[in-house]
């Protein structure tokens, strides 16, 4: 095979801009390793007049990505638009469809459409491959896709939003409130367009529900995602969590448990003394636990043009050697339908609340507590705020059901002066 | 591709008693992600009549591994016997020139002939893999081969040997000398028949000399790693570095100069805070660092029976799906003849010796450092020890060359009463 890969790239943003520029400085190098050229034929973008950094003159243009994703000089299209429909889907499927292959880096595409894309790329014999769609320039899919396959996964965690690491991180060692700092990421330029896909979980909610369908061999479930943004925190929990040795992130968890599939995207505690407590600022870090390897943790940049231009390249480069693997490790018709499993594995939380300042309205939590069976591993009630006095618990480890049952009983005490936060405390 | 892919196994200490588990354990799941069946066809070891807590009935036998090498009914040669030469080298050898493709984790065999053996599986089309080979479980070898190919390497390093790791941690928790940490790591099984394999840094650096070989595209050199143990590092040491913020690791770290290959398994000081400082007990790091990516850090258990045995079955898991690539990254007889450059990448140095109790012999070690153009950051002198004053220095950066030439210098001036300790602080 020394015939050269033809590429046709579709979205020149940061990222495609990226990996043009990686294509033509290392011509040579990309030849070597892979034993044939490398070579971009066509690109697309919404904008043919912008100033990008790199001459495009040698490539072909189309205005229509989906003309680009058909043209016969194209073995792969590379998919950088974004959007989890319209234009990108349309020309990923033209392109699986001409039995190309593809490489892209939409998460929300993929978490939308994934298995039937996979479906789609394994009926006419072509691959689908997505590294930078998850944590950026870390090379998670491939760890759990290849190098891990003689494993069970028993579980998948991480930090896969840098910009909510940021967030966290910056109140905690500033000590600003969360309204400030996300004032100061948008700023930055940090926040996608519509902020809620980060802050709200759903950007690392769609690499998780990736992640969950490689490791359990399931079909992606975005929608059974549990999904809780980062919003409610407040600087008094992060001091909190600090008091008790924690630290408080964005963690996505999925495991299989004898109930189905579990899969959370929700601000958790974390002890401070772990890899994950310990990651600071806007990286991103998964960690992959199997039944033979036990725990292995991947860390790196999240996001950005070089890394994330990197992965794409990993992919561009798998397919000019000859590597093509099933989409989520195994032919998409046998991916299993997910029974969703929210709240099946038990962990202590912590919860915080504002109780109104009547007699007995400690005693009251404790009871709807008690009741629902969960047990108090520490309570504490700190100066009043107005009329209403903070009080923190820590409970014992109790399921998420349970929990919810609680919280709904104590909403109905009559002594709550605001909704409770509960965030779940991980063992990590 | 639905035909059975058909191992031989030789070797069956932990590792290959862990390979033949996962296959009899989880044909189904492999099969599921292979598209085909991962069977044993036959195996081979020093004792037929051992007890390995495992049914070997259903696989032929060999005596001899060069004849299990050889069968017409094995596709992967499975190599877990261990030692550079000898029987390994002659079984996979005569695999590959069988046209069979070769699993090991078998580093000083690659340490020694890995450009070598890389040729001879090419000239039979074969591929020969090796994950297991460098630190255990963690994926580093196709991370930096495939995840990474679109990157121009600039420094790879990492802790890589877990004894060493556990002795220095369990020196500092504990406040224990080297000698008694050593008597205990060797208790309990973690060292070496020949210790000098792990304390004196070989083992960590035949698994440098592979990374370097992927990372730079240059042939295997493993006789131009500069190595040093670990046997000098006193408590003492220790206790200074962690006093200025820093950890003592046996640190791995090649990257590519102006001036040739630099290859360094030795002592280090590292910041307490970054993830190789922050790295306690018997696991493994590696840290890769790209053009494009950045940073990466890969960390999980280096060694042991489900961990390594982890890493073999990705290995063979990508031969089933028919995943081929070169051995280190592109064609053996494109691997560059290395240049070691020793020493050509300045840093400042930890300095520890002891002066014999004379007027002037601080000012004589100083007055030597100035004449070799080595500027002093701190220095120290602290309370007599019998006849002998310790003095701790910390330099500014400084070429290693520059400082063995003050080293020498020094033990010319008459007031050194030991040799002096030098540990690289390593910029991470």
């Amino acid at each position: 095979m020394t015939e050269p890969l033809r590429l046709g790239i579709a979205g020149l943003g940061t990222v495609g801009t990226g990996v043009v520029k990686i294509v033509r400085r290392k011509a040579a190098l990309l030849e070597a390793r892979a034993g044939r050229p490398v070579e971009i034929v066509a690109v697309s973008a919404r904008n043919r007049d912008k100033d990008r950094g790199v001459s495009l003159s040698d490539y072909a243009w189309e205005d229509d990505p989906v003309a680009l994703a058909k043209r016969d000089d194209v073995d792969v299209f590379v998919e950088l638009m974004g959007g989890s429909d319209g234009p990108a889907k349309a020309a990923t499927e033209a392109a699986l469809a001409a039995g190309k292959d593809v490489v892209t880096a939409n998460k929300a595409m993929l978490a939308h459409h994934g298995t039937e894309l996979a479906q789609l790329a394994e009926d006419h014999q072509g691959v689908l491959r997505f590294e930078a769609a998850v944590a950026g320039g870390i090379p998670v899919i491939k760890a759990l896709t290849e190098s891990l396959a003689g494993n069970e996964i028993t579980r998948v965690l991480g930090v896969m939003n840098g910009t909510c690491n940021y967030i966290l991180t910056r109140m905690e060692s500033a000590g600003l409130p969360y309204d400030t700092v996300f004032e100061e990421a948008n700023q930055l330029g940090y926040l996608e367009a519509d902020p809620n896909l980060d802050v709200g979980g759903i950007d690392a909610g769609h690499k998780l529900s990736l992640l969950a369908s490689i490791a359990f061999g399931t079909q992606v479930a975005f929608d059974d995602v549990q999904l809780e943004g980062i919003g409610c925190i407040t600087i008094e929990d992060i001091r909190q969590a600090a008091d008790m040795g924690y630290k408080i992130k964005l963690l996505g968890v999925t495991q299989m448990t004898g109930r189905g599939l579990e899969q959370r995207m929700t601000p958790c505690l974390v002890p401070d003394t772990s890899p994950l407590g310990q990651l600071d600022g806007g990286t991103n870090m998964v960690v992959i636990e199997g039944d033979e390897v036990g725990q292995i943790v991947l860390r790196g940049p999240g996001a950005g043009e070089g890394p994330t231009a990197s992965a794409v390249m990993g992919d561009i480069m798998d397919i000019a050697r000859g590597l093509r693997v099933s989409t989520f490790g195994r032919p998409a018709a046998s991916l299993a339908p997910v029974t969703a499993a929210l709240g099946a594995t038990p962990a202590p939380y912590y919860l915080r609340m504002a109780l109104m300042d009547k007699p007995g309205a400690l005693a009251k939590i404790a009871t709807v507590l008690g009741e629902a069976g969960i047990s108090i591993n520490r309570m504490r009630q700190y100066g009043h705020i107005e009329d209403a006095a903070p009080v923190l618990i820590v409970t014992h480890k109790t399921t998420r059901a349970d929990l919810d049952r609680a919280l709904e009983a104590m909403s109905g005490t009559g002594v709550l002066a605001n909704d409770p936060v509960a965030l779940r405390i991980e063992d990590v």
